[in-house]
């Protein structure tokens, strides 16, 4: 069962894919599109014929209308587009709303809510925690036992392709601080340094859309994920590692983070990624019950990371110690509400491997262990672009949506 | 120049107050009202007459319209209101708009876009560390060169009078952690605890609502401040302190947080404000350029934190070490984008004297000295209420919105 498309059968955009987008032409405002071979599919003309009870979530020019239906639409709706495109006799009716990629403009896919990153690789953990605190134990107490998580700026999500500018801000003291008990505390000595950047950074993650959402004081059990989650994509959470390391005691990230985080243009539904699910690696010590699985709560997604072109690592989602259905759980066991948009991320995914390695820290070993060419963080004009593959229902891989920017000066 | 309203002339909520609500009526849907004395006035109908240009912003179940609309909207339409509540000629057409406040239902006053969280009082912040870290420094080094700050959770951020229940979660292991080489990580030895929050607490701030957006990139110099935000609200930061303290290492706190976070009804306008600007207490080391400010940039606000109706701390705003227009200038130098109805809070308020602690967790010296009636931290049942007032235009002192919640069983 493979689409009628020109190109589509067997590409990594067959009918076992279907992503959503906002896009726009030049001769109307932006709408919801399913991508099919090299192909947007309009949707909303379609649907005016043919599935009228959602034809206006379709129209909209973002993704939530369609999100907040929840999961039985999500499904009926996958089913009337694996209708479209794989009957012959539906060719006539949807091929004259099918544009060229390279036609569309693409926008931001949906409306942030809240934005939740996660720190769930304990590969990317362990490397962080011996590269900044190389005499104390790797991993924190609380690492092995709840998704490690914080909040984000939704504000500054930004559609792939978005120019990424290189954020100002202070860095640590090149001195040590003045001790209490001595003078000089207005001399100037110990001032932070403050000036663009010197350590612009990548994180490779995958993101989760919350379709479905709930009332406070609502929790969401594991198995309750795909009831809520309407889709993933490929996420660049930036960041300024210099930034980052001065402000985030005890607080957490900010200013080192909130500049920009890149998303694809293109959500791929949960339910194209059921081939996909695999296995966890194994968790030690058996979590809390509020955060086990009984099924395989893994993804087999093979993430690139493309400096200028070459691909640099190969981060495995599969290798992630923290399942998306226990972040979702983890984030929702005191109450806290879901909204339609909700965005949630594994945070940097990092194999065993060096050259799995999802962000330049690691790949450079906190910059001491030039990578490629010499590489240690990203210069103004660098280009870095994520792309991400899974198994399809069809027996080959389907491609998630790439996630790209190019980094403009100060 | 007061009101002809009866009983607001005089009184905390005459013409040099007027702060914006979303209200319902049994008949109507919500829409913005302005306070005056003890009633509500329906500002739609009368805009049709006089202000057609914003009537339509007043007519929406959130104040992000009209703060959309900016400073120089934001100061016509306080003009406006002014003369329509001075002036004896307008109250015929006026007074049948007046509701008294025990007719409507107080909504959440606007849509929360980004929601972020300071750590801006000194005593605060000192208090803390001295619990947490009894042999460290107080004071982490960046706490006086930056304005320390996360994100905080935007959804659930709720109206004052919502109840507020008491979250579960996990806490700190009863017995230390297996440590490496040793065996036994999967016998459930080290284990956190699970269960509802045994350290609930209040954190006295005052939030500030921002109208005007910018762009990607820009930054709001200390000096655009006013340019920016709308008003302000007295929030109460509530936190799980066991969850908190568990979960914050590295990268800061979440749920002990993000269960609830209630804010005022009433947002008072900046404008209303400019009678109790007073200079900060002192900041040393003196901080990076684009952290200074030029003018006044305190607040005399005097909080009131009462629980079940008895006053148990008395916060002061102005003992704040960093400013609000420092706040939003940290915020964005790193060119991180506003939108309307962004949130952002001061932390919590705490003076030099015990009772004018903003927490229980410093009224309480981490649950060591109980204070009041013997109290620690909040029990089911509790009510707390913040109150706060400031000098006025008008030489008396205006009240701003009060926040209140009872505690519910988990």
């Amino acid at each position: 069962m493979t689409s009628w498309v020109d190109g589509a059968s067997g590409s990594a955009y067959d009918v076992d894919n279907l992503p959503y987008a906002v896009f726009s032409a030049d001769d109307d405002r932006p709408r919801v599109g399913v991508r099919i071979g090299d192909q947007v599919l309009d949707v909303t003309p379609v649907a005016a014929g043919e599935m009228l009870d959602v034809h206006e979530a379709f129209a909209r020019d973002s993704l939530n209308p369609l999100m907040a239906l929840g999961p039985t639409v999500w499904r009926s709706v996958r089913t009337w587009l694996t209708g479209l495109l794989t009957d012959e006799h539906e060719r006539d009716v949807v091929e004259p709303h099918l544009r060229p990629l390279d036609d569309v403009t693409l926008h931001l896919p949906f409306t942030v809510a809240d934005y939740v990153d996660f720190y769930c690789s304990i590969q990317h953990a362990t490397n962080v925690g011996r590269i900044f605190r190389p005499d104390g134990e790797a991993l924190l107490p609380n690492w092995r036992h709840l998704p490690v998580g914080y909040h984000g700026r939704a504000g500054t999500v930004v559609v792939s392709g978005t120019p990424i500018r290189r954020p100002s801000g202070q860095g640590r003291p090149p001195v040590p601080e003045p001790v209490e008990g001595s003078t000089g505390s207005t001399t100037g000595a110990g001032r932070p340094t403050f000036g663009p950047t010197r350590r612009l950074d990548i994180e490779t993650e995958l993101g989760f859309v919350v379709g479905a959402p709930t009332q406070l004081g609502e929790s969401v059990p594991t198995s309750g994920f795909a009831d809520h989650v309407f889709g993933v994509l490929p996420l660049n959470d930036w960041s300024a590692r210099d930034i980052q390391a001065w402000e985030y005691v005890p607080l957490g990230p900010f200013l080192g983070k909130s500049f920009a985080t890149s998303v694809s243009a293109w959500v791929t539904p949960l339910a194209a990624l059921e081939a996909a699910r695999v296995p966890l690696p194994g968790q030690d010590p058996e979590p809390l019950d509020y955060l086990q699985v009984a099924e395989p709560a893994g993804y087999d997604i093979a993430f690139e990371v493309l400096l200028n072109g070459e691909v640099v690592s190969r981060p495995p989602f599969s290798a992630l110690y923290w399942s998306p259905a226990q972040m979702l759980a983890h984030l929702t066991i005191n109450g806290a509400s879901l909204r339609t948009g909700d965005l949630f991320a594994s945070g940097t995914i990092s194999g065993d491997e060096r050259d799995q390695r999802g962000s330049f820290l690691e790949l450079s070993w906190g910059g001491q262990e030039p990578f490629g060419e010499g590489r240690t963080f990203l210069v103004d004009g660098d280009e870095v672009t994520l792309r991400a593959t899974a198994p399809g229902a069809l027996g080959g891989r389907i491609a998630l949506g790439e996630v790209t920017g190019v980094i403009t000066p100060a």
